[in-house]
């Protein structure tokens, strides 16, 4: 077990059984009555291509879980492409010691390849402009810090969530927000402000459409912090238009004119796979995207776990075939 | 505070901040050292319409958080209908007394509000047949709870964690896992085995589709447990075409000439709203729909929060109208 | 004749059969050689239904170039409704007074008609809210005037060039420019200034978009001008997103919150009928729609003439019918 | 300046200004009256890509209204292919001594542009076939001609109003109309008047679709005029089914069964550059395509004119990049 | 057994069982060979709804096959509507007498329900105008005659085939083929030649496209037969824009100005449900509509036979319900 | 004539005309009583790009009606590709010879071809897998054997008529009906019985899915006959879901691992070309397809026969080339 997968911690809901469905509890005391324990292979496969991801979480609630000898985990690596219908995960093991966490382990790898993959997507659109995960404020506050994780995992350079980042190893990634500026009352201030209390290893970016024109508070902020400014963020509301590719470009002439051309733009706001291609088609020199909604929104990338062998003789329900699914891809990983 | 708010157990990692964005770490500390901590009144409005939900959980949050005295929260009711647009939300308080939590905020809500909605969809769909929460195996157990939950909040009947069922104040629902059977090697006798250890409250509903076709599978337990057989559950593989509405007529016929009227049909596997219609359609005599997916899938619909005051001051970033948004549907909460 | 048609000066070069088809000149050279001048009865009709548009200006060509004596015209009115394939100009002459002129006389009502039209469908989205003809820019200044003559035709309440508004016997209508401001070099100066030196029926309306953000700029002016303001206008390009009825909406409740109720807002930019329904969804307090690509750019309404009597007998080319089509809806008009 | 352009008349409306949005004869008023006349540079470029036109009149325009000395004008060639957002003019003059005139030289470039756009889309489509413009009928006689010098510009051989030939320098073309043809009574009659009384060098080209099937008309003024026969054109009406490619191959085979393998056929009536396509992939033996509608229809190619410098200092609204933008297609006209 | 029945001839290749599907002579072999005859209930049902056609037939073939005594047939009415799904047939006998006949029974209500059903659908289209079925061409010449018989059972007024019409108990219907006008060399000629020999009750109707314009021909037969011209067949083809409802209009006119407004007009070409709606809604005077290909070209509604009893006992395959189908729309047919 | 054309016997009722349209008659009464009978040649085309078929049957009715001497027949040859509008069928002959039979020629042409090209079209989505022609239960039993002949023709590899196989000289092909299955009650038995009666030379084929699961059913007859099994038919009904890919890979896999690799797999019910390419795309392992309705509803290819030539001088109808058209690929096949 490596430092990184020590990080996932597993919360007692989920050890004893809380966050299970209900019929495995009730299967486990009709097999425990019935006196049955059999070791079983339960294979996961995914429902569609992605970025395979949630696995070093599954180690660690399965290193928690499983007996002393007797078992196989056999699985494709964290941050691997996985196919459709690919078997993505083995477990062999007596049922009893871990039929309970079927619900954990599926839905595991199922929202965190959700993750991935939509990060990835961006990633690829994006042709080598990084992308910065910034959606936790799209989703619950419990799974914040893993979705960061897996976007991270899906390509993404950088989170905005502390947990996200300290689970990938990395430090988390923020400009500033409305909030700050409208607090202080001007989008110059509020820059100063920032320079003035944050230790120099926190980049320089500022927001600015908060007040005035995003070129105007592009300028004012540069001129104010002149090559301390990193950069600056183009957020604007949709009730403006959005961000554009020409108000990138214009920015970028305008910045450059004044002789600011150290200072990067960072785009966000709706930012998706799509539009990144947009921006990139009108060659607008965007020097990070900032994605948040479209990872959050992620469909997951249903995982279903298929007993095959009970005490190696090759089983499965119908709609399945009997016995171990050859896959060279998979490792043992415990 | 009601019993039922006291359940939302606020973790540690999200009192201390780490589920929050980085940037609201770095405003309250610029704003700590520049001396600023004004009242401001937050706004949140949901991005489209849905069943608004979270806000239990969300003043949970907040009646950790905020100061003795000196603030205002203002909402919707839990599971109140939510239009686009429209200010759910409103929070009068010092800045830095919740400023750190608007990630959380908004997630809580936008997830919620996400789950309970699609949930209500299947809900409208069904037109009094009821819906079953399942989608715990499609999520991150992290929130597996707070879903299931949230889907009951939307109107679902029951759901499948044990969690969610707690946090709504049910019993949870289920019938039996595709692994008893295959553990035990027989759909009669799983079911049998299931109707001896169960206790009595427990309803029998044999899951059918295993090892031989749904409409033998179903006589046979039928047969084997009697007037004890409250249901049988139809979950068809999309490798066997899935459950289709005429498959329901005709096992429910195949029942009926058999002297078992008495056999409910749940039907699980790909529900959505659209096949929920389909099946209505077709006058399929279906009794209780399992939906998992479709609501794991919801994507979030996204909060925004914006200072709308500052010491009694309208301010408004552009794009927002500045000065409190009337909404006589909102009332005081905390 | 009224005092409006004699607006409509025919040039040299139409009267002298420089604009016509070259066959009609060949036409009438042969018909002169072979002795052929028959009374011959023209029907000109529409190829889709609109407002039609033009006659007035044919009337003026005919009342030109047909004998004393001899002939008659009938016609819809100006501005009339037109149905498809509806007869709407009738001539009966010698051919060889207007045979010339059939070109001229298919393209005014072709152009005019279309003009007229695209108006109409504006002022219908419209719903009651001005709309004003600002396409001069957009076409050819050789038929800029008579252009905005057709838009008012076709229900717009004014129009920018001085000589569309002065065939239409109205008040030419207009705000300022961008040149204006960036030659003074400021948005609030430029509105002083064009206070200073306008004479008092002129409206004050101001561009608000040049320097700064839309809702700045118009508390800007505002403030300047106070009640002397009549307006302000939105023209935001598309690099910054077009106007967005909630641009509209946040203009207005800032105007309002700083007590300038009587400032109205004039939308302008890529306006079409599909756009005049989307802020009139939004319930956007636009005051008045500035419309010009939209009308411009209107597909002609291509009219056909057709012979169908020579000397009092029924003729007609194959895919026409012979003899005269009744239609109730004509006047005499020369 | 050249020949050619000497031809663009400049009326006298367009001089004093009738032509002109009102608004920029108050903007000139105001900075007479401020005393304000700087150097300015504006830039025009065009909406979309296209067939750039309208340069030439636009020369003999600024010809006539510049002063003597102090001023560069900047351009694209006409007839020069033009991409989206290229700038293809610019002026650099008092902005006093042309600010008027933006209405104008936009409107002339945008219709200009537009048509000759059209014809070229025609001519590439049709692949070498010639094409020859036939739409003054459907459009205001004040433009038919400088329509049809657009038309030439755009790739058309010839086009059939008087004027538009002599802008562009050329005979113009046409055959003989159905007036001609009902007015004689008969259509080979028709031909044998034309022939009678038409000089040599006008070719012989016959409309066949007056009062017979088409096939049959050409054969018998095939017959009647044997070699003289130049052609004969197929303007076969929607109420017929229009032109189809089998009409223009049997036309072909029974005229050239009987021996006119040399007579011509044009098709005319609802050309598009589809329909070419349509009759191409058919390989229906058209010789000439008569298009007419389809350019007369073209929208606008909507140019802008921005001021981008003031007295050598670079200015520019939000949304465009201050200062002059390079192109070095451009070359110095005037 | 009616007269119509009797008309019906089964054929000895479909009695001997040569159109039989192979495997189900090896079924009554095998069956032989075990000694198994039992009474079974075979019930037939369409695949989708339609008008039910081919019972009489099937009628036919069964009260020659099946044994003196000891069957019931139980069946809709021939044109009677047919819903989804419904049975339509059921037979209930000893397997052996009409097992081999499954085949030819499945494919003849397929066919002809599928042919009355498309014949029904011009029918309604056609709102009162008559419908003529001229399918035959474009069928086997083995099922020309049924076929035509299935569109009268549709709704159609006659056909075209003299067998169909037989079968039908009408007079078949018809005007002139081209081939007929060809040879005599003018349509003129040709109409007058049938007039000569027709037998009087023989309705005039000319086909008035082979050598001329329509509008022409039409009036040239009028003139030669006057009084006795019933009707003209508009057949334009494909090459010539097919019939369109301006020609119809014109020719209505044309004859109307005449004096020929006894003259009907006949439609035919690619008639289709969706064409007729075309020429009624621009009320085009359209006499009669002769549909061909629509018919021919419909597909069959597949007809499925289940056993759902032997020998008292309910039973069925997988997908369909034991026992008997209640259908109170049969009556006992044999 | 070749053996096989012989096979195709000529009706009765089609050699007296009771299949041809009434107008054909009347054509042949009045040129008799006019003394015409005029050497003629009909030439017949396809309506659109297909496989040619029923040329054989139209032989066999011409040289059966056809004059001792004088004509000459050419053709494309059975089974060749014949594109859209390409002479397939020219015949040299005295019009009173064969013109009755127009309508019948076209039919034979048109339903023949219409087949034998949609044969052809499943077979190319095959890529190599055959194709059997199950398509007889869904047409008229008059022309069941000919639609199997054509089947064969477009390139299937037999069909289940006794007929169709007849006519192609091949053995029909098929396998068991559901009614054996449930006459016998029970699927094992049904296929044992088919072993213990059927000729050696029968394959084997058990139809797998009428009592229980397809892979069960599947399962238990190979175990039964072994070695004497030649394949399963999988033929699932819609109500199940249909037969998927994955199911053809579970059933293969199953047999395989009970050592029954040399069983076939039989598809049929609802089977396209659309869906073949579905199975060829998923790898399905499917050794035979059956196709059935998309055969049987294959519109007919529509032929048209037209008089290019009376007495050697070229005429043709408008719309159409007079002359005979020259086409290098026609033999002389009479």
């Amino acid at each position: 077990m490596t430092t990184r997968e020590r990080e996932f911690e597993i919360g007692r809901s989920l050890l004893v059984g809380d966050t299970a469905d209900i019929y495995l509890h009730r299967t486990l005391t009709i097999l425990r009555n019935e006196g049955l324990n059999p070791e079983v292979v339960m294979e996961f496969f995914a429902q569609r291509a992605g970025v395979f991801c949630g696995i070093n979480e599954v180690k660690s609630l399965l290193s928690r879980i499983l007996p002393e000898t007797g078992w196989e985990v056999w699985a494709l690596d964290e941050g691997a492409a996985v196919a459709k219908s690919e078997v993505a995960l083995r477990v062999r093991a007596p049922y009893a010691s871990f039929g309970l966490y079927e619900t954990a382990i599926c839905g595991t790898l199922a929202s965190c390849t959700g993750w991935a993959t939509a990060s990835h997507e961006c990633v690829d659109a994006a042709g080598g402009i990084p992308i910065v995960a910034f959606g936790a404020r799209h989703t619950h506050p419990s799974v914040a810090g893993v979705m960061d994780y897996s976007s991270v995992t899906g390509g993404a350079v950088s989170c905005s969530s502390v947990l996200g980042a300290r689970l990938a190893g990395l430090t988390p990634s923020g400009t500033m927000p409305h909030a700050l500026i409208l607090v202080i009352g001007d989008t110059v201030r509020a820059a100063q402000a920032f320079d003035r209390h944050m230790p120099p290893e926190v980049p320089r970016v500022a927001l600015v459409d908060t007040f005035h024109d995003e070129a105007e508070e592009a300028l004012d902020v540069a001129r104010a912090l002149r090559e301390k400014l990193r950069g600056v963020r183009l957020d604007t509301p949709s009730e403006r238009g959005g961000v554009t590719p020409p108000l990138v470009h214009e920015v970028r002439a305008r910045l450059n004119q004044a002789g600011f051309n150290h200072v990067d733009i960072f785009v966000s706001g709706g930012v998706t796979p799509e539009r990144i291609r947009e921006f990139r088609d009108a060659e607008a020199p965007v020097s990070v995207f900032g994605v948040g909604y479209y990872i959050a929104a992620a469909p997951p990338n249903a995982f279903t776990g298929d007993i095959h062998e009970i005490e190696g003789r090759p089983v499965a329900k119908r709609g399945r075939i009997p016995g171990i699914t050859v896959n060279p891809r998979l490792t043992r990983v415990l």
